[in-house]
């Protein structure tokens, strides 16, 4: 389908783009970049990209598909640096966490090759990162955001459709804002609460003693706040207003807990937890429907 | 070791201690009694007890090992109906998530018998509950914590330690008041912002659809909060004090990062998420020492 993907971004989520794409026998050549030039190399030697390229322009210039893989603070840079390489009929893609930030680097940066660009946002990671988790598996049944602009071009957004569906992946497409209202809630709000319950903890003078027991429930509840730090607080930044907004939402459930505890009224209580129980026992991952 | 366990309560807690026990080769007899009849037969008809008994307190009588493993609000009144039935070297035990509730209760309604009394809690439990899920192997490897009080006699101290020894547990000895704060903060505060965090969004309107696009964090993040409504009710009552207190550390925790956000201090919230980060990313389970 595609004769060279530039990958930009030779990380775990770009990386395994990469190897999806040639397992599904969907590309050609692969011209990889990173910021780190050691990244570049191990990705070579891996077999994850075909050929080193010297800059994000270099992988991107003849390429029919590029892929942004990179922090999404770098976002912005990145696509000034290749917007002018892109070729018409290009599919330019990023897989960045949140979507309005991103559109609006795009449309300040792009220039003339704002139609090539689809933005993306993959439901999928793994807690280590880095190319050597690079997994051609990662998107296979995984939801796969896409927000089109308005400016998005129609063969763009249909090669877009085309390639995530083709590596397994479930399409749900959805407007910038409505995405970043949606994570903020279901991604970057738990990983708020799961840093800030660590820290709260940890500042006690038992505090590590106190950790040091933790059992089960403990352990998948804080699994997130092992989550890099530099990667988060680029996350929180980019969509602060509706983080903010979320976190609000949960303090006002907090204080509605915290008053029926106060008042010992276990009746209330009982229909609070019963209320989150019966969603959560209820809920499956990957089970999004359109339209619901 | 002993002739005949009376195990009140024939639910996965108390189910999977009868079947470690007799899988051990640590008792004769096991006399069963659950509130619930279906529970009792069920438990009878899965090998789990031998003989089904009346009420808690034929369960006891003739017992030199009585675990009381009921609901957290059931157990005083369990204590009132057997203290009479207990023999002098007869260890009593209980499983409940919370201590000082329980020792309180003892000291009210076992009498004479607080002796045999030395409370426990073993760190073990599954998604579901219930006879039909109870294993053998769930307190292997796992913590129980033990608060003995003063009034624990020295022998049934050294048989509840050597029984939880040789089931495979790892004991840790605390007072109950250290244990209910360190217990509210890695346990129940957890299973608090969980249920917040779910009631928090399902309130909106859009929350369903919001939720249905939970990916694995979220999964993890969640999974403490399709738990049981009414054991959770209890548990936040009997131990609403220490709760409260690990709320407040929270809620602070909570607008610290609120308040960089805001900021839009890159830096200071970087270092917030690192601290967190790191202390989860060298954290494992049951790696308490003792005197830590």
């Amino acid at each position: 389908m595609f004769e060279r993907l530039g990958l930009i971004g030779c990380g775990l989520m770009g990386g395994s783009f990469a190897l999806a794409l040639r397992r599904a026998g969907l590309v050609r050549h692969i011209a990889g970049f990173s910021a780190s030039p050691s990244t570049t190399q191990r990705a070579l030697e891996l077999g994850v990209i075909d050929t080193q390229a010297g800059s994000a322009a270099e992988a991107a210039a003849g390429a029919d598909l590029v892929l942004v893989a990179v922090p999404v603070a770098a976002t912005e840079t990145t696509f000034a640096a290749i917007g002018a390489t892109l070729g018409a009929d290009t599919l330019l893609m990023d897989v960045g966490s949140t979507k309005r930030d991103v559109v609006a680097a795009a449309e300040r940066a792009l220039g003339g090759a704002l139609p090539c660009f689809v933005p993306a946002h993959p439901i999928a990671g793994k807690e280590r990162a880095g190319v050597d988790h690079a997994d051609a598996a990662l998107y296979q049944g995984r939801h796969v955001i896409l927000t089109p602009m308005a400016t998005s071009g129609a063969s763009q957004l249909a090669k877009a459709q085309a390639v995530w569906t083709a590596l397994g992946a479930r399409l749900v497409e959805m407007t910038p804002a409505a995405h970043d209202t949606t994570f903020a809630a279901v991604s970057h709000l738990p990983h708020l609460v799961a840093f800030a319950f660590i820290d709260g903890i940890a500042r006690q003078p038992d505090g590590q003693a106190i950790l040091a027991l933790g059992g089960p429930g403990f352990r998948d509840f804080t699994r997130i706040a092992a989550a890099d730090p530099r990667m988060w607080r680029d996350i929180f930044l980019a969509n602060r207003q509706e983080l903010l907004a979320q976190l609000r939402a949960h303090q006002q459930a907090l204080a509605q807990f915290e008053q029926q505890i106060v008042a010992g009224d276990g009746a209330a209580l009982e229909q609070l937890i019963a209320q989150a129980s019966g969603i959560r026992a209820a809920w499956h991952m990957d089970s999004f429907k359109p339209g619901t």
